[in-house]
C-alpha cells in the first residue's frame, strides 16, 4: 500500500454504487477499506453468478469484505468495535435508516469522537423527496441534466445512457473525505459530512449546462444555444467531430473542407457571428464531411490544425494508440471472474503511486481477519458464525 | 476562510475549464486561491464585456487574481517569487510548454521542494494526441461517451450537450490535490500530481458505460443493452420518468398504470425477464403513459411506490421546492455583474463549513496587494506596472 491515503481506515457501509464509487477511489490511493455487507452481500453482487460481477469489481477492488446480520444486537455490537479506530465512516442509507440501526452519527461519535462521518444521500435529509428511494434517472430528470440535451430534432428531453449522477456523487464525495482528513490533521477535529445526489449535480451542471441561470431575471434565456446540431459529422463511413473555434481554426476549417469561399461569407466572418449563425453553420458544414471517408477527413483537419477526432466505438475507445501509451488499462487474472481489465485511478501521483490490478473481495471473505484484529476471542468469533450474525465466504 | 483547506495557498496557472473547475472547489473549501492570468486575461473572461461573465464567475469565485506578462522575464521572477511559499501549484498548458517558459516542475521544486505541483493534460505527455489542443467534444469522441449515447432510432452517436469531460477532470484533480496535501502533512514530501481529460473519462465511465470491456475476449457484447427506450416517458402535457427494479416495483408499476394483466405476462414475471424484454415494456408503458398528464401519473406512481419524477426544465429545476429546502442556490449582488445566483459546494462539512455568495476578481485586482506580501519594494512594484509587466485592473 504505497498510494496517498496509506494508513487511512475507512468503515464502508455504504452500498450499490455512489458510495462504494467514492470509496473505491480511496482504496485505490492506498486505504485501507473494510466493506461492511449484509448477509446477502451489496445487491451489485446479485446481478453475477459467484456474487462477482465486472460492475461490482470496478466499484469495489481492493476492499476487504464482512458480510454481517445487521438486524442483529450482535451485529451491530460488531460494527461499532470495528469504527473504533476507523478514520472514515461512510453510509448512504435514506435518511434516517441508519439511526435506526443504531448507527448515527451521535453513536459512532460516541465511540470514536475523531472519526470522519460521512452522510451521503439522494436529496439531502429534508423536503418532498427525502424519504424516497433514489435512482440515477430520477436525479437526472429533475437536476436538469435531461433537459439539457434535448435537440431541436424532437424536442424530447433525453437521458444520459450512463449513471453520471451516481459516478459525480462518488468523486465529490471521495474529494469531501479527503478534505475533512486533511482539516483533522491540522485541527485534530473529526465531522460530520453530508453529499446529496442533487446538490452534487446542480453544483456540477451550474458551470455550464444551469449557468444559464445565474442571472437572476433572465431565466427564460436558457434554452438558447441548444437547439443546433452538436458536433458530431457522418462521414461516408463512420463518424468524426471536428470544432473550429478560434479563427485561425475557422481558416483551418474552409481550407479542409475546401471551402474557402465561406472565409469572405459575412455569416461567419467573426467568433461571434459563427455563433449566431451556428446552425446554418453546422449544416453546412456536414453536407460537406458527408462526402469523404473518416481517414480522409481525419487527415485533412490535421493538416489544417483544425481539432478534431474520430468518434471511436466502445471496443475502438480501448484499442486506440492513445490509451495504450497513457497505460490507462490492464489486464490480469481475477479469482472468480477470469482475465479482466481495469483503468487505473485517472490521477498519477509521483511519489505515492496508486494500487493497480486489485481484486474484489467474496462476500465475506475478511470477516473472521477482521474480527480477530478487532480483538474478539476465537471462541465469540465462532459464536457468531454459528448463530448467523457473521456470514462466511461460498467456498 | 471557515473551509476544511483553509490555510493552504494554492498558486493556479491555469485556465479555461478543467483547471479552473479543480481550483474553485479548493476555494470553495476555504484554500486561498491565487489565478495568475496573462495580461488580456484568462480567454474564458472575453466572453463578457468587463471581463466578468457568469462562467467565468462558478469557475473562479473566491480566488485572487494577478495580471503578468508572463513572457517576460521579469513576469516569471514574480510567478517564481509567488511559488516560494505556495503549497500547491496547478497548472495546464500543453506538454512542455511550461517548460518552455521556465516554470516547469524541476524548477518550481527547487524553490519549493515540498510543493504538491500539478499538471493536468488533454492526452497526457506522449502519444499521437499529445501535442493536439484539447476540446470537450474531442475527448468526449475518444473516450466512448459520444458511443454510449448512440439510441436505436438512428445509431448515430451523440455528443452530452454539457462539458463532461472538463467539470469531471475538475472534480478528479481537487480530489488528488487534497490526497497530495494529505500524504505531505503525514510524509513531509510534496511531490508531482498528473491529471489527463482521456484517462480521467475512461476510469470516470469504466464504472457503467465501458464496463462492458472488462472481461477480456468479450468486447463484442458492449452495445447489447443501449439500444432501447431510454426512462423518459411522454405524458398527454410534458415528460416524466419512472422505473420499476424490483418486484414490488413492477406490481406498483402494473397497479399504477391500470394494466394488472401485465403481471401474469411471462415476458415481464422476474426481474431476468423484464431486463431481457426491455423493448416491449418500454414502449408498451409509454403508451399507457401518453394517455393521461404528468401530474396525474406522478400521484398514480406516487401512490404505488414506484420511483418517479418529472423531466424538470431547467427553470423548474431551481424552482423545485426540493432545491430550496436544501439551500443549495443562494442570490447576491455582485459587483459588475449584478444580482446573480449560485450554488454552493455540494458536500456540507459541520464544523468547517465552506464559503459562499463568493465574487470573482477583476483581471490583476489583487497584484498589487499580492506582490507587496511577496516581498517586492514599493518601487519594484511601480516599475512593474510602468514597464507592464503587472496588469492593472479595469477602472
Amino acid at each position: 500500500m504505497s498510494g496517498p491515503l496509506s494508513g487511512f481506515k475507512v468503515l464502508d457501509m455504504s452500498r450499490v454504487l455512489a458510495g462504494p464509487a467514492a470509496t473505491v477511489l480511496l482504496a485505490d490511493q492506498g486505504a485501507d477499506v473494510i466493506k461492511v455487507e449484509p448477509l446477502r452481500g451489496d445487491v451489485v453482487r446479485a446481478m453475477g453468478g459467484g456474487g462477482l460481477t465486472p460492475g461490482f469489481l470496478t466499484a469495489n477492488r481492493g476492499k476487504q469484505s464482512i458480510a454481517l446480520d445487521l438486524k442483529s444486537e450482535a451485529g451491530i455490537k460488531i460494527v461499532k468495535r470495528l469504527a473504533k479506530d476507523a478514520d472514515v465512516f461512510v453510509q448512504n442509507f435514506r435518511p434516517g435508516a441508519i439511526d435506526g440501526m443504531g448507527l448515527g452519527e451521535p453513536v459512532i461519535r460516541e465511540i470514536n469522537p475523531k472519526i470522519i462521518y460521512v452522510s451521503m444521500s439522494g436529496f439531502g435529509e429534508k423536503g418532498p423527496y427525502a424519504h424516497k428511494r433514489v435512482y440515477d434517472p430520477v436525479i437526472q430528470a429533475l437536476s436538469g441534466l435531461a433537459d439539457l440535451q434535448a435537440t431541436d430534432e424532437t424536442d424530447r428531453p433525453r437521458m444520459i445512457r450512463t449513471v453520471i449522477p451516481d459516478k459525480t456523487t462518488g468523486i465529490t464525495a471521495a474529494q469531501a473525505i479527503t478534505a475533512a482528513l486533511l482539516s483533522r490533521e491540522r485541527t485534530g477535529v473529526g465531522q460530520h459530512v453530508k453529499v446529496a445526489m442533487l446538490d452534487v449535480m446542480i453544483a456540477y451542471l451550474w458551470q455550464e449546462g444551469l449557468g444559464g441561470l445565474t442571472m437572476v431575471g433572465e431565466e427564460h434565456r436558457v434554452k438558447r444555444g441548444q437547439r443546433s446540431k452538436d458536433l458530431i459529422y457522418e462521414t461516408a463511413d463512420g463518424y468524426i467531430t471536428a470544432g473550429a473555434v478560434s479563427d485561425a481554426e475557422w481558416r483551418g476549417m474552409c481550407k479542409a473542407l475546401d471551402r474557402e469561399e465561406w472565409l469572405t461569407d459575412e455569416r461567419f466572418a467573426t467568433p461571434r457571428a459563427r455563433g449566431m449563425n451556428v446552425k446554418q453553420r453546422l449544416e453546412m458544414t456536414a453536407e460537406v464531411i458527408l462526402t469523404n471517408t473518416t481517414a480522409y477527413w481525419l487527415k485533412r483537419l490535421d493538416e489544417c490544425e483544425v481539432p478534431s477526432a474520430p468518434v471511436l466505438s466502445r471496443p475502438d475507445v480501448i484499442a486506440q494508440e492513445q490509451v495504450q501509451v497513457n497505460e490507462i488499462l490492464s489486464e490480469y487474472d481475477h479469482p472468480g471472474l477470469g482475465r479482466v481489465r481495469q483503468p487505473r485511478p485517472a490521477a498519477r501521483f509521483e511519489t505515492t503511486p496508486t494500487n493497480t490490478e486489485q481484486q474484489a473481495a467474496q462476500l465475506g471473505e475478511h470477516g473472521v481477519q477482521l474480527l480477530q484484529q478487532a480483538g474478539f476471542s476465537d471462541e465469540e468469533i465462532s459464536q457468531f458464525r454459528e448463530s448467523g450474525v457473521l456470514g462466511t465466504p461460498p467456498t
